[in-house]
């Protein structure tokens, strides 16, 4: 751990010499140029830039940055940034914040570039280490969080972010830091939790195939316990009795709503593998009658799916799902709370449809909670993080066979898998401005993956990019980088996130060659 | 690098510990109990065992092992361990290894047991340091490289194993110590081949989107580059001009032949991002002219896709670059390879189909390659190691949902990814014998990742199995580990083979939370 200050200082150095490196430019030179560049392509170029902010931008960009004293940084923080509406997200969103519409980081200018929190993505592109890297910015995780707060104030609450979503630890200690509590599938994701300081009452461990080991721990640890089956429930009893602690349970039920998304993210339908049947809730509640020492039951949990874009949904699970708590209740138990999941979706096709906000969300239920006098968990996790990032790949070269044109980029199905595995659209675009002549095609864009399932996005309308040209997959925070794999020996990615302060810090290194030799070191 | 008695002892020594853990038994007694447990099983349910083979397995049990003096140990070396038929393969196999079909080394014994070159899988899996964990045979390997070696006899070849498949560094020595090249589709991939002392004249480096570095490298070790586009051919140019070497290149065209497979292994039709256009021939073979001094056209190449189950479709092909290498000749290239690719499938569901064999494979294509005095290159992946292993998991519960029954098990969509991604069939089974009341229910065996893509089989008729039991997925030594991610952070399982000599080696290290704490370490 070390200050920001300190980071920044490091970050700095390396990318100042691979800036220096990429452009082949005197030191003094390159940055000057730069920065003079974004300045005026903004301040002349983009109308719908607030006056306000522009002469902040000016000491701002990541180029700028490399020659900035200490101290002037220091000045600097103290005028706090707003972000810039994107193109895309403005046709939705509403000036006013506290309405919960999510402003956007990632903006692409009149200029033809594509901006993070104001600093120009291709310039970051150029300076870090290697690519294709992820981008986050973390102004745009906190507004995310406060548009929850803002949602759940007056109400009882957890916010249990879904670590699954995304588990890197500089991300969790951020949410944590801004008063997140934790959602867990595995043991791993407990001791993440914990090594990033989560309050373990704060926490909650889900999952349907919850080992004894990893309960234990949770145990231990004295985090909430969703009990999924039968099963579960043996185990956690005696990982209760291992432990020598009483944990407290809510009972995962399914409520058999549809949500109307892919059948690959619909968990709360009568097929699901996740909770359980309404007509076995006395067999549980009797079981936990059955185990005064082991267990505490606290209260009802659902989860009904992810990419959810009806909060009415969400409305009949937690009708049916306060129906149980009153059976529950009516039995003697001591029942305080409703966890009703995640799963509000995104803007993924940047159509600008107006999707439910956090506060659509809690608004649906927050009348049915407080007539219960309830604590309210929910668990957002692709709401909270996938909008604050982009992969930035570079193009490698375009191509046709004929009936169909290919735009080949250095990332892939490895780094990013849900277009491959849920057919999923992310949008992708350009950072830069396209060149005068052009032309615009109907492109897919793919990895280099040796599979034909190695695409990022298919039929997209783009202009024909020169070799080298930076590209973005939009909304890839959540279930991205936590699906990673290595084919093709492709390691991982690094990350990187623009600071508060408009500056850019590594978050996460990337993984090295070095790594997989490691593997099997000494067999 | 250690001795093979060496590393063999290490193992047991790790062993020894969790298997006396595991049964909480006193050393002496549980080592001998299994011992006898195991032998008297196999001798007296077993009567498909060979005899001759039964008093080297009395010998060979894993936990016999354990107590096993070097000394011993040697002799055992000495008699060759042959391959028992599996239940399943024996329908489909003939006696004669010469002929090409695979003899298979899991195999279900009449007393209920899963075997693995003679031991019991379930022994392993309680031995070993943590579940899931990937099991493969060495010796079925070996003999799935001897059915290509002496299916190419009277051809001059290179069989060019393709590492996308699996990258594990072991294997890759194996592969390369039995005479294999390899096949390479990243600047990663090349390092590894040559860390595990292949030959780079016999390795060819692959692939739509190679990027300028990783071609540097290849141009620098002196492998086989296929050329796959224009901008590839710049890209090559270019490497070649920096390494100060010419590279021996070969055109993949695109025969657009349809292999009648999943749209995802299926790379060498019109549609596919793979290959050049057979209207862009002219324009490839001027560019080589045009740059004498980095190419030097050696031959072509195409790849039609993968899991194919039917050789003709590799006739057609290689007619159709029969004819292309006629043209390229006749404008003067000395051209003397032709590269067809991989993709013979493999009997992934176990019914006992007569699928093609190694051997039935190449004669399709032998007349061909000897009538033009070409040296044939393949490269197989799938077919040389999907079924050399298993992803051996254990029964963490049975759960029904009224309408579906589920088998949760400890390993998931992270682990082996296949079935999510292609909704690919992989056999399932359990490795102990049913309970005698166990019973017989179509499951689906779900892992505990938090969606419902989660699945490494769906509709399964199986034994309803105890908590602790445990389940393999079959014909998981290709695209499976190499393709495994550490989502929910479950991460990434260690190796292990059975040897020649029947001792268990581990050949990966399992990834650890400690592995993931490293990407964070100093930020």
């Amino acid at each position: 751990m070390c200050s920001p200050l300190l980071r920044h200082k490091r970050v700095l150095t390396s990318e100042f010499v691979s800036l220096q490196a990429a452009t082949h430019c005197p030191v003094g030179k390159i940055i000057h140029q730069h920065t003079v560049m974004a300045c005026s392509h903004l301040l002349s170029h983009s109308p719908s830039f607030p006056k306000s902010y522009s002469h902040i931008l000016g000491q701002n960009t990541l180029s700028q940055k490399l020659l900035l004293p200490v101290k002037f940084k220091a000045t600097i923080k103290t005028r706090p940034l707003r972000a810039v509406l994107s193109q895309n997200a403005a046709k939705s969103a509403v000036e006013d914040p506290k309405k919960g519409h999510f402003q956007h980081c990632f903006t692409k200018s009149e200029d033809g570039y594509l901006y993070c929190e104001g600093l120009k993505v291709h310039d970051i592109m150029e300076s870090v280490e290697r690519r294709p890297f992820y981008l986050y910015s973390k102004p745009q995780i906190t507004r995310n969080v406060e548009a929850y707060k803002d949602a759940l104030q007056g109400l009882n609450s957890i916010i249990g972010y879904a670590i699954k979503a995304n588990n890197n630890l500089k991300i969790l200690e951020h949410l944590r830091h801004l008063g997140c509590g934790a959602v867990l599938v595995s043991g791993n994701e407990l001791r993440l939790a914990l090594r990033a300081g989560f309050d373990p009452t704060r926490c909650i461990f889900n999952g349907n195939g919850k080992i004894l080991d990893d309960l234990v721990l949770a145990a231990e640890a004295g985090v909430f316990v969703n009990i999924d089956s039968e099963f579960d429930l043996e185990n956690i009893v005696e990982a209760a009795r291992r432990a020598g602690k009483k944990v407290n349970v809510l009972l995962r039920i399914n409520p058999d709503v549809d949500p109307q998304v892919h059948p690959y993210v619909a968990t709360g339908n009568k097929n699901s593998k996740f909770g359980i049947r309404n007509e076995k809730l006395q067999w549980f509640l009797d079981a936990v009658k059955g185990h005064p020492n082991e267990l505490k039951l606290v209260g009802a949990h659902c989860h009904l799916g992810s990419t959810i874009t009806k909060v009415d949904i969400f409305r009949d699970a937690a009708t049916i799902m306060i129906n149980y708590i009153d059976q529950i209740r009516g039995q003697g138990f001591e029942v305080d709370y409703l966890n009703i999941g995640g799963g509000l979706g995104i803007d993924y096709y940047h159509s600008g449809a107006i999707l439910p906000t956090p506060r659509d969300l809690i608004d649906t239920v927050r009348d049915l909670v407080i007539s219960r006098g309830l604590n309210l968990i929910i668990e957002p996790g692709r709401s909270l993080i996938a909008n604050t990032c982009c992969l930035v790949n570079r193009v490698t070269g375009v191509k046709t066979n004929g009936s169909k044109n290919f735009i080949v980029i250095d990332g892939s199905m490895a780094e990013l898998i849900r277009p491959s595995l849920y057919d999923a659209y992310q949008h992708i675009e350009l950072i830069s401005p396209a060149q005068s002549n052009a032309e615009i095609v109907t492109f897919d864009v793919v990895g280099p993956v040796c599979e034909s399932a190695d695409f990022l996005g298919r039929e997209r309308e783009l202009p024909t990019p020169a070799k080298g040209t930076g590209l973005v997959v939009h909304d890839a925070g959540a279930y991205c980088m936590s699906m990673a794999s290595t084919y093709n020996l492709k390691m991982r990615p690094p990350e990187y996130w623009v600071e508060d302060d408009g500056s850019v810090s590594k978050i996460r290194h990337g993984e090295t060659f070095e790594d997989h030799i490691r593997f099997f070191e000494g067999l």
